[in-house]
């Protein structure tokens, strides 16, 4: 089948030389001093900055920055070596991303389509700086339009009994070519075995307004209850079901005229906007997880 | 103490001859065509109506009905004689209600003084067409803010042990004196008993965005569950804690940054908004129960 | 090229039989009376009615019926010969439309495509009801994609020199095959004389939020002003630029930190959701148009 | 009279040692590490920083520190004068503020209460952490209303004779007792010499949502149009009538059966919000003035 539909790439300022560091540490005097100080002594511009600091008197501390560093391929991993002494001194948990370096995707599908082709159309539109390195789906119908994009396709189908295999044939499948799993209305649970191989990395939309509804038919329990406004919720997966760190939520006011059909309608709306705001936030890191609670730098 | 503060009446439209009519019952053909040509032909004047059909194919059907009536005070008790028959055809629930007759509130409230100021504020200003016929506390504190807006305060105490005797007291002095109770954050959890005396006629603000977070807390639980949207609700009271008729709900965005503190502040505003709309919409009859349900024509 | 992308119709219940009537007039006793009265004598059942009285002493007066006619096919034409009689004495405008008679759309496109791909995208998930009849571009870029949804496409290029010519193309092309034309981001001036073969049936999507920001670069204007929130602006096209009665709007908030990019991407996502929300409620037979303004019964 | 109502003063945390520093500069490598080594040598911790680079390659750069400094009367003296060599190295523009230092208002009103109201209870529920230094008003209306909460009341009338007169005395009356002028529903258009003495510390409520409907009378004017959303901004006042620096906007959906009296009220509730809290973050000092556009770090 012909690829139908071009990615256009982005037009993006040049950033080959802009990388990310995000930072969570016990909240204690002169880490912004101490971090800020150690990047301009090695020469990086901090463009951008967020700090977040959860109760002065003796809480965590994050913080985000983005920097430019000349010549950064050569140059980060000499800046990073020398970050350790103090990542030490303030017993950080620390990362750094070159902005250049797009996250790759892989997107888990059933039989709604409305999350993955906002996905897909973010992506195509340029607005969305990530790879879409394949979609999995336990069913064969979305084939043809992935395919259509020029992104590779695998139906692993997943039964009760098949399910152990169909997840090892996953994990196969995605090894090392995906930094993020997306759940894009996906509907198997996910074992724990597979959860701890992407931790904070696998992310899931739910259609509803978490904590309310959780559980199956969200909207025909908002219907039976007459509430006036419906919402969706993105979060990582963790093995608490549907109770994993929450990355955005969105709402819509629904009123006694909307019967479950329009209800599930609107849903999907709101589900493919938040699910892409999500994935969006991550593939910038722009979220830290804390504990069972994110704090996104936006 | 001086009456600091005057109300000033709203300048509506002269309304002495205008009533509501609000009617629910199984659907089937011919109602809109039987009720309207039965006003018409009792020299009613539709000025407006509304009207929803749970599910055309043997649901239920509700609607409402504004007019006017030349002599309404004379002529509407002719009207409701002659309309038992349309009523009793359709097997119709049906009530009517003068604009003229203001509805008369009871106040209920604890420590908190943020939704009862609302309400009070937006009927000096004219915006509430009620009566606020008493404000009942089981606290002192409120008395002076109550009596300079010239509305009469009854403290009654309640504990664990005078419960029954205090609510005993609370229905002596509302008696017939109001038409609807608003719980305007009352931390007192009311008896079956007395909500049978007020069928859909008791309206509590839900300090959360219910279904999620039912109980005490709900703002630590929202921080600790790391919610990106918090709001609340306003329920008719029924056996059910927490679980009555939904009115209205409204939401505000909240983010990491917000702690306890915050979100309750954010809470306050959500609360005195989202009951204010709710009594507003009770008072100028525009809600309708169904089962666990509303119907709102707003 | 192979239509790669199946259209889903939507799974709705039985409509052949459903018809709507859309009524303007001034207002007086009795409209709804006469018109419920007429309606039941032949046989219709009102399933859904909305009324809007702009004032009633003395305005127009606005309604909508939602009707079941058994046999609507050959029951609809006697039934509207019979409205006339109606019609004459309230001094009506009046129209039906059969709801088994999907509208036929004519999207016209210049180069960006996110307001078309919503379009579409709704339009195979079923969530659209009606016919996407052609698409017609100033430019070739998006043959494509459209060819692969199976929807012919028309590009008729468009000079200052040629555009009198290339009006009389496009009418051609859609003659009597569109009810309604969709402006989604088509970047070209409309004349009068295609305008008023169209009257109230040309929709147009404003990028912001009218009236702020008439004119080109209104995200650049935004920027500069330093404004909290965007939005954009569905509206009929009328001979007044920009000025044509408006169905919908929608906003989001932004901030600062928001570029001019940032702003523009923001803009898509709320551009296409109002045009969305505008045709679907035009081709629902919702919209009524009084002097420069809508009334919308959704 | 009594001061009928008492202000509950907020129960913060301890804050005598905390103080906020706002900086604005053209953009430059270097500035975060060296403004955050500055305030660690000095013994300061940092609790919260913000920052935001209008463009990276030349534009300009702002920052707010927030910081506890132990013995804070003392030695806030110490490092402001330590800090001109910094300052003077990057051109910056800087403030410093004691967190225990509360902001003074003078509230001008006319003869709408609606939003003064709002800083009246929003100040007595402690979640205002201003002083009301006094209310003037050109009417003498709300004298017995502002007295009950124990603030001074002037009533300095205005006539097109006596305005320059007027804004003497007003002057007069407020010299060196406040620290901002709010501009709550006060309908009298201030003077450029007004102006000039209080730069960027006058915030005015636009009734509308500007830049649209500038003027007089702008809910009619969103009535005519038929508008879909209203909303209100809250703006620092400078000689271009409406066109100062925007702080804050927020809206509300409408619909056509939103009389002009019904956009009205909605109107007031939006401005009053709208308003509260630009006051809020101009009184935390989250607000920086760059050109016509604010940056708001809240």
């Amino acid at each position: 089948m012909t690829n139908t539909y071009q990615h256009k790439p982005a037009q993006q300022p040049d950033k080959r030389n802009r990388a990310k560091m995000l930072i969570s540490c016990p909240d204690r005097p002169g880490i912004v001093a101490s971090v800020s100080h150690f990047l301009y002594e090695h020469g990086a511009n901090i463009v951008q900055s967020d700090q977040y600091s959860m109760d002065p008197g003796g809480g965590m501390f994050f913080i985000r920055f983005e920097f430019d560093l000349n010549d950064l391929d050569t140059e980060l991993p000499v800046l990073q070596e020398d970050f350790v002494r103090v990542a030490d001194r303030f017993e950080m948990k620390w990362h750094t991303f070159r902005a250049s370096r797009k996250k790759r995707l892989a997107v888990f599908v059933s039989k709604e389509d409305h999350c993955l082709l906002e996905l897909l159309w973010q992506w195509q539109a340029g607005d969305l700086e990530a790879d879409i390195a394949m979609v999995i789906s336990n069913h064969p119908d979305m084939r043809g339009l992935v395919e259509s994009f020029g992104i590779p396709y695998h139906h692993i189908p997943v039964t009760a009994e098949t399910k152990a295999e169909a997840e090892k044939q996953q994990l196969e499948v995605v090894s090392d070519k995906a930094d993020l799993i997306v759940l894009a209305r996906y509907m198997q649970i996910i074992s724990p075995k597979f959860i701890e191989q992407f931790p904070n990395r696998i992310i899931n939309i739910h259609h509803s307004f978490l904590p309310a509804f959780v559980g199956g038919k969200p909207y025909a329990q908002a219907y039976q209850r007459g509430v006036k406004i419906i919402g969706a919720t993105a979060h990582y997966v963790t093995e608490e079901l549907d109770g994993g760190p929450i990355i955005e939520q969105d709402v819509q006011r629904v009123s006694h005229r909307d019967n479950v059909d329009n209800l599930k309608r609107i849903g999907r709306t709101i589900e493919r906007v938040v699910l892409a705001r999500a994935v969006k936030w991550h593939i910038e890191d722009r979220v830290l997880v804390h504990q069972n609670k994110t704090v996104v730098f936006n």
